[in-house]
């Protein structure tokens, strides 16, 4: 998607043809800098500290992660090393044990001298694949923002509530969520996104509000708390979110608050709509309340950083001193809450049994 | 309650027998400030720039605030144009309109040169009121809490789910959602809060925080976001919150958000319970969508202030540059999703059947 009017994707090879760049998405929406990674523990902090974030995006990153461990040490040790160093960086994404699944599979067959260069290869395909499943979520999805098109009239937007980012930020590019908006937006469709800030971290204030501002997608900022009244009053039409795992059964994890956003979509007849790659399928899962929920530090909770009028950024305490706070990263939405799941391979029911026709071909 | 170790109250008589004292709850929790309020214009600024919030507060301020003005002037002319100054300080709190009818009835009959005195008393004895109702709904609260501490074992605490700030700081003294959790805190009953923080002004993790903290009650600050998946794992046993309004059929109007944890209650089946004293009852609103949601500036939703390492307070934005934010204040709670309402009369079923009952004395 656009930057300063220019395409940009979220993470790249460098010029030098080895060592990979990401934005630094901790310094969003004030400041736009990219990071070269250069080493597995360069890829590992930028995963842990959440340079990159979103699922996708912690996958394919993991991939060069791995690929720049092999390039420092290609052997078995190094390579059982960089797969447990990566897979620890974050609890709950389910496509980081996918992607280094995947590398491993490729690579450990290889003479060493091989590897290097294949893993780096593998992480490429990867990245390219992510792009392209993400553009045929947007087609899917697309199909659906037409549907609530047709019912408005004099230039009337389409109103979309996200939650948290699943923009392009959080893949390689497209975004999940997002994907379906942009190939709206681009075909001309008048949308209204409602932004939800998403806290303790802020991804939609910072994250999912710089993408839409920078790619002229009109939206509103608001906390939190407000998706319920909009919704009592007509003022969402649809919602979209990502995904971080997904159940067999279809139970979604997703960033916490998630779930509040579904159930108030249930009371108000409105469509809640879950976007992702069909890899974020955990099929070992059988249901939402068995994954893993990260828990973070609770400075997320008690303090916040921005810009201060005088340029610098600045971090805040907002709580009384010697506050505890408890900081859940994701919450759980119950397969029947949500309207649908969209993915590369279509839109499927959230139900074990479309779940198996849709992505396993048989139906146990 | 207690500050510092001393009791406290958020409104009371300066020692000149005349002007009023609040706490600047803006300023809170980094500077506890006291700010004197002399004239009708300064009883107004302090509601409209919610120096003091919350409605039965707003609703006792407004009183002082007109028998200031009476000071000033006592003419009729001078009475009704304080009315309507006041009236128009915040369109949500029914408390407002309920507190300045009451101080009309009683002074317009008034001769001119009694009627400042004749103000500032009956503002005194509505104080005395608020707190006296306040404690009621705490001793009616308490009998609930109780019920929940029969089921614990091992000094297992009672955990009381809260949003926003119905406490101490938005009434005189004990607080309405919290009244309950005050007399069961001081009569031994193990107890643990959740506090939203309450985004976008952040009155639970500015206020509610704060006072918890003074009278050491053991409470834990979340994200707005988190409260459901709480609930969905056991973590939280009732839910208690505060009202603005309350139409005749039950429905709530109260902060921001109130409805998605109400959601979240029902589909967890725990407990959600309304505090308020009866005057925030408007039978003239018959049904919660009828009440005026209010509308605040969206510098809200795109700043926020807090405390620097350097000590000093400072505002940073989080959102990118000309970011657009909605910002809604408040949101309605329909009676279907209440357990009842916890008043100073005892706790009633939201609905128009047993309020007419339980408050009006009369089945129609």
């Amino acid at each position: 998607m656009r930057v300063n009017g220019l395409p940009q994707r979220s993470i790249w090879l460098n010029d030098d043809g080895w060592s990979v760049n990401v934005i630094d998405q901790t310094r969003l929406p004030h400041a736009f800098e990219i990071i070269n990674l250069k080493t597995l523990e360069a890829a590992c902090t930028a995963i842990r500290d959440m340079v990159v974030r979103g699922a996708p995006l912690i996958g394919i990153t993991a991939a060069y992660g791995y690929s720049l461990a092999l390039r420092q040490n290609a052997s078995n040790q190094s390579l059982q090393q960089a797969y447990r160093a990566l897979l620890a960086t974050r609890p709950t994404a389910v496509n980081l044990r996918w992607a280094l699944e995947r590398m491993q599979n490729r690579i450990e067959q290889l003479p060493c001298h091989e590897r290097a260069q294949a893993a780096l290869k593998e992480a490429q395909v990867m990245a390219d694949q992510d792009i392209k499943t993400n553009r045929r979520i947007g087609e899917h999805g697309l199909e659906i923002i037409r549907q609530h098109a047709v019912d408005k009239t004099d230039g009337e937007p389409v109103n979309i509530l996200t939650h948290c980012n699943a923009g392009w930020l959080a893949t390689v590019d497209w975004g999940t969520a997002t994907a379906p908006i942009y190939l709206a937006h681009d075909e001309g469709i008048p949308l209204h996104i409602w932004v939800d800030e998403t806290r303790p971290r802020n991804q939609g204030a910072h994250l999912t509000a710089w993408e839409l501002g920078h790619h002229g997608i009109p939206h509103s900022l608001i906390s939190d708390n407000t998706g319920g009244h909009l919704m009592q009053h007509d003022l969402v039409d649809l919602c979209l979110v990502g995904s971080d795992r997904t159940a067999a059964n279809g139970d979604v994890c997703n960033k916490i608050g998630t779930y509040l956003k579904a159930l108030s979509a249930r009371d108000n007849g409105i469509p809640f709509y879950v976007c992702l790659p069909s890899s974020t399928i955990d099929w070992s899962i059988t249901e939402g309340r068995n994954i893993p929920i990260e828990q973070r530090d609770d400075q997320e909770i008690l303090e916040i950083t921005g810009k201060h009028s005088d340029g610098s950024i600045k971090t805040v305490s907002i709580a009384p001193d010697n506050t505890v706070g408890i900081n859940y990263a994701f919450d759980v939405t119950p397969a029947r809450l949500i309207t649908g799941l969209i993915t590369e391979k279509g839109v499927s029911e959230a139900s074990r049994s479309a779940m198996q026709i849709k992505f396993q071909g048989s139906p146990s």
